[in-house]
């Protein structure tokens, strides 16, 4: 199993000295990452959150790809609908070749009312900009030739991107997806997909599932470490960091807000103590009961978890890394002993 | 005097093993420069060109932050028409806060008839994209408090750009000017002006004249060290090279084109190379000519000079440094004299 950090949280005001300091502690948290083994680092981006929330993602990444030189970058995600097109496939052509082929493309359509607001873009357009920007960003991504394109958004004449990236045809795309079409469309297309942290084991397990039934329909390989599972992980020591774990977990499906709304009913709102502990979504307890949960992820076909980590420091890394990676074992999984590969 | 790179050429194509090797050998000759007592580079901005130059120049400038750690990292300029204004201060104010305080902001509003073509916006609107742009982009940089703002190319509602530059109130603007009302404008507003590198040694000592005398104008302190002269920089070593050189030179005012029509006439399609030895605006020469006439300049009173590198190898900047800069020395000058400081 490979594990990679999806980072969600703020980055300008971590540290209390200021926007600096905090981005100097996150960069020293993504090469002590790199140090310990983990695989990734997938960075959120928002806008004017007023809380230090990282914008520039793009421009952090070529930073920390100068610093580091195995751990993968990618974002999760840019979303579309705010970029011109064309100028973020330069950014990302370039962040490409400065990695030497180290970044994942995270795409989306955004979900945040009040981004949309401040961008001064109607919601109802989301759909139609992401689709859009997407189609002409895989298109400046990948044409060798010059090339037009003219359409509602965005208009170019003769244009042609450079530098090529380093990993042809284009980085690797990921999308969010939850639903089985959804899933399903995402491998279909030869994409990677992000899974939600909300989901539990076994809907996860489901997930994958579908994600390698979609992949050998499509004639490609069956592989799992292209579904990323992102998981909060929290890692405690005892009771009173259990329940300030439970608190933010609690919060933390608030803020998600109607983006967790399952189409069961499911209610942050109402959520105990008892209902958080009895949900297996998260990682949150010592390092064994962590690496019992993400054993049932390895057992189930599960090879490629992103963690949302509660506590950014290099200690937490370090546990992480001792106690839980060694004793996570991916299984052969029975899932792909049907598959080709 | 202080000595910077400006960015001319091409990066991802100099190498012919690709645009990989291009960039790495562009990256190092940067650390090489900081290596040898280079006080700066300034990087260029150009789309879709088919011959590898920087289009995102913010993104390259980012991994070069990582890699330095004393020298000020430009752009000459980011052409402000093609850009989102608040995306664009989102990547400086991080450029800002990764370089540690390094960044200086060239601006310019593009001159190549292609690039506007390309990106489907007509020259005409070049002036009021680029002012409208930089008002916003400054607002963006400076505001501590949320803000709204509304114009005629772009709308976004209490926004508030993070992280917040370590250079305050904001990293320091160079423009680009030089007729006398354009050079004292820039002055007046307290930024940093860039002089071309075609104007003649008295006439570019005339333009730092202007420069100070406008910032006195204005009560702030006379400092040459905010015009950044250009200059076109080809060490030779005999004749052979020399006329490789002169060649160059006139194939760079051709494409310098119509920014290259000076007032009186100028023509670059009827220089020979006797027209290009009289003209002592370029650097071309032994490291002594090339030594002379810097210390012209210097004697005029440029305390900053922006050199383009016919050959951006270590070696010419090994040449520069050792054999160059140390006969160069800032004269107290007359200029200056009567001014404040």
């Amino acid at each position: 199993m490979k594990f990679g950090l999806f980072g969600g949280g703020k980055v300008g005001n971590l540290n209390p000295l200021g926007d600096s300091y905090g981005y100097r502690d996150f960069i020293r948290y993504i090469i002590d990452a790199e140090e310990l083994g983990f695989e990734s680092a997938f960075l959120v981006e928002h806008h004017f959150t007023g809380v230090g929330q990282v914008s520039a993602s793009l421009s952090l990444l070529c930073y920390i790809a100068a610093r580091t030189s195995r751990i993968r970058l990618g974002t999760a995600v840019v979303v579309l609908p705010w970029h011109n097109p064309v100028l973020l496939a330069e950014q990302i052509t370039a962040l490409d070749v400065l990695s030497e082929g180290r970044f994942d493309l995270g795409v989306g359509r955004g979900y945040r009312k009040n981004e949309f607001d401040s961008f001064c873009v109607p919601m109802s357009e989301a759909q139609d900009r992401y689709t859009e920007c997407f189609d002409l960003l895989m298109k400046s991504l990948t044409s060798k030739e010059r090339f037009s394109h003219h359409s509602k958004y965005w208009n170019f004449e003769d244009i042609i991107v450079e530098p090529a990236p380093v990993q042809q045809p284009h980085p690797p795309i990921w999308m969010a997806a939850g639903r089985p079409e959804g899933i399903a469309y995402v491998a279909g297309c030869n994409y990677n997909v992000l899974l939600d942290q909300i989901g539990s084991v076994d809907e996860t397990i489901e997930r994958v599932r579908v994600f390698l039934d979609a992949q050998a329909a499509k004639g490609l390989p069956r592989d799992a470490s292209r579904c990323g599972v992102t998981r909060a992980l929290h890692i405690v020591n005892n009771d009173e960091e259990r329940r300030k774990a439970y608190a933010r977990r609690r919060e933390t499906l608030k803020n998600i807000g109607e983006l967790a709304k399952k189409p069961g009913g499911f209610n942050p709102e109402t959520f105990d103590d008892a209902d958080i502990a009895a949900d297996d979504a998260a990682l949150i307890g010592t390092p064994e009961e962590i690496g019992e949960r993400l054993q049932r992820l390895a057992d189930g076909g599960v090879e490629y978890v992103l963690l949302t980590n509660a506590t950014a420091t290099r200690e937490s890394l370090l546990t992480f890394s001792e106690k839980i990676m060694p004793y996570v074992k991916s299984r052969p999984p029975a899932l792909r002993a049907v598959g080709q590969r």
